[in-house]
């Protein structure tokens, strides 16, 4: 009989039997009724606020070919990438003399495909293939699991979602200010009101290196303030006079490390050091944003101008944002910036956008610590019908089907078992009627 | 810096600028924001009536241990499973040995996991270690991807998602009752009009074949009589005959196949010939079934008894369901039925139950024949702003703020282009206003 694609083909009659006690991989979650009511609650916030900003749904094959993925990543991402062995003889096409090569040598041979590790490269990948068929500027949103073989530890996840949002094939700074309001619109949404946007930008970065005559070594510069927030500014001094940087440098540095105040303030100081230094620029974008926040009805609440912010920075060339909850110590919850060139590696030069991702595992951590889903949220039946013998029970399946025809969530306890039962059942699933 | 697990971690700069031409695996694909749409009306409203039916939703990890993949399938099924590759150095505990001893040797050495190939096999290995924690009877629907190695042609994707809905813990035939209407009136949410729902039970089935005298070939008088709708009754019968039935059994058979007219007509002829035989039990279950459908206030159009179905056959264990939809050539796009012993082979026997599964693929490409699709099935924004300069632009900007407060899905042209090019976006993206 042919194998069909639908519901169990299970052969359990080819299986001797033994029983096994079952076990899933390290680093993975069953998700049940209870964590899945949940995190559809955050999944639907979020989805909800990307279409209403005119992002549009994409969703990309969990396999990509590793030549799509490695490379992307650096070193460290292509150890952790999950590669599936080829089908059938894996070895056909394969010597004792790559077997003695080692791993590496063989695993090229009989890997071709790995797990999706972000969104972002199976994006690229997207564009650059379906080039003469996107609409630029292109807003997608993509909400899918992604895998890295990492270490697994306490909110570090093997398999786990991302919900990221990018719109390519444009520079307007509108993006960068809509990235904020969606920020704020699905953080409102959530329930989660005390969090900081974080703001900085690549060429203030690059501009306070200048400054500094930190060239050459911005690595290690911006590695040492990203500590700023955990160690405190005597410590990354300490740390970056460790590394070779002068005196007169940390001199330079100091107040602009130290600066407090609001974003303007912020802002003015930076200026009156940059001028003429290529960072200048970059303020001029943070201007911009909080310009055309004010344009879209709005202002710079919750958002802050933090110059140590540095993530993933090879990467990002214009601005970049990253989101912790306040009194809640379990890093950002959400991320992102502006590149320059996403698709160039895939052929497809000079596209470049601003993207965002929402940490949904650690979303649902902070909502959990401080109480926030609302106690409805849980997906069960309002509606349980019990019965004595079979007589009611028959006349309930009557009353199921009007209550059902009224679009309401109902079910029947479909076995003749005391009504002590039948009562325990509505508990545990939380159903109120 | 550590890898967070958010938005872009890509390292380009470690990585020389050359230019690939992407492409992705065999047999998967990308879904785009227009078949997206499309495939959120149909996963929106199946995922509607199951929930309406008391049904909660649980996810199971993507990577299962092979521990308990293997074996659950049939050979065939170990074939069509992705497993990968076990992370680091995984030839450090092989030697050349193992290496020489062929493919399947060495797998077993190197890989311990794999892509989840259905969703029944996680779902009963969640049952059984969760077996303390789920509230019996446990209604769950799960709405996952799945992966097989399968040679892709049209229709068969390596890549593809289940819908399943499963009721274990409870032998009550009110959930056979509640699958029609389930599945009724998820057809009716997406406007599939004329379709079939046949039902058959493996006991009917045993019972014909004991009627008959195929006691030890019942495989083959299955595979042979569920060619009857493409090969006729006539050249079943000679495929019998070529594979040993004897002309007696054989007139005995001509008419239980031949059987036409209500279903009570035909359920009426096989307890005529059934009197005595195992064959009973499962005429009386689906009399229960068509009784239980009365008193829920509804009947059995829709609804054919086909002694012909025999899908999945080893596994299930009573009643059988299978969907066509009627002129349309495309196999099944939903199917089911009860089996007995869902996780005795992960040591917790005795869990009975009944399920069925809705072909979220072919649903989709029966709907695009028959155009079902409603027109405003499109993710998009209701609103685009233009603009003619940055003025407008910038009151614009307030514009937008005061629709998507209204909660009205909108967005602005984020570059100063021509009014053209602003209406050539909304045009692709179509947006009305």
């Amino acid at each position: 009989m042919p194998i069909t694609q639908l519901h169990p083909e299970l052969i359990f009659s080819s299986f001797a039997p033994m029983s096994q006690k079952p076990t899933i991989p390290r680093g993975t979650r069953d998700f049940g009724p209870k964590e899945m009511a949940r995190r559809k609650f955050i999944f639907a916030c979020i989805n909800k606020v990307f279409e209403k900003y005119g992002y549009q749904p994409l969703e990309t094959p969990t396999m990509e070919n590793l030549s799509v993925l490695t490379g992307k990543y650096g070193d460290e991402g292509d150890q952790l990438l999950f590669k599936v062995l080829n089908s059938g003889d894996f070895l056909a096409k394969t010597s004792v003399k790559d077997y003695q090569e080692g791993y590496k040598a063989l695993r090229s041979k009989i890997s071709e495909k790995g797990l999706r590790y972000d969104l972002t490269v199976p994006f690229a990948r997207y564009v650059a293939m379906n080039r003469h068929d996107v609409t630029f500027p292109f807003k997608r949103y993509q909400i899918q699991p992604v895998w890295r073989a990492d270490r697994p530890q306490k909110g570090r996840y093997r398999e786990f979602y991302q919900c990221d949002a990018d719109v390519v094939g444009t520079d307007s700074l509108i993006c960068e200010a809509e990235i904020v309001l969606m920020i704020r619109e699905a953080f409102a949404g959530l329930g989660i009101e005390d969090y900081t946007i974080k703001v900085n930008h690549r060429k203030v970065l690059d501009g306070m290196a200048a400054l500094v005559g930190a060239e050459g070594k911005e690595g290690a510069l911006y590695v040492a303030i990203d500590k700023l927030d955990k160690i405190g500014l005597e410590m990354v001094l300490e740390e970056l006079k460790a590394v070779g940087f002068d005196e007169d440098s940390l001199i330079l540095l100091r107040p602009l490390l130290a600066v407090e105040g609001a974003n303007r303030e912020k802002i003015a100081l930076f200026r009156s050091k940059f001028a003429g230094n290529k960072g200048e620029k970059g303020l001029e974008d943070l201007e911009t944003v909080f310009a055309l926040l004010h344009h879209l009805g709005s202002d710079d609440q919750n958002v802050s101008f933090d110059v140590t912010l540095a993530r993933g920075l090879s990467y990002y060339t214009g601005t970049i944002f990253e989101v912790v909850v306040n009194n809640v110590k379990i890093g950002s919850v959400s991320g992102g910036g502006r590149y320059d060139d996403l698709t160039g590696v895939f052929g497809l030069p000079g596209i470049s956008g601003v993207g965002f991702s929402f940490g949904v595992d650690r979303i649902y951590d902070v909502m959990n610590e401080l109480d926030l889903f609302p106690p409805e949220t849980v997906v069960s039946s309002q509606v349980l019908i019990t019965h004595f013998d079979e007589k009611s029970r028959n006349y309930g399946l009557g009353i199921l089907n009007l209550l059902r025809k009224s679009e309401i969530k109902a079910e029947i306890y479909p076995d003749l078992v005391k009504m002590k039962k039948q009562f325990a059942y509505a508990d545990k699933k939380q159903i109120p009627f």
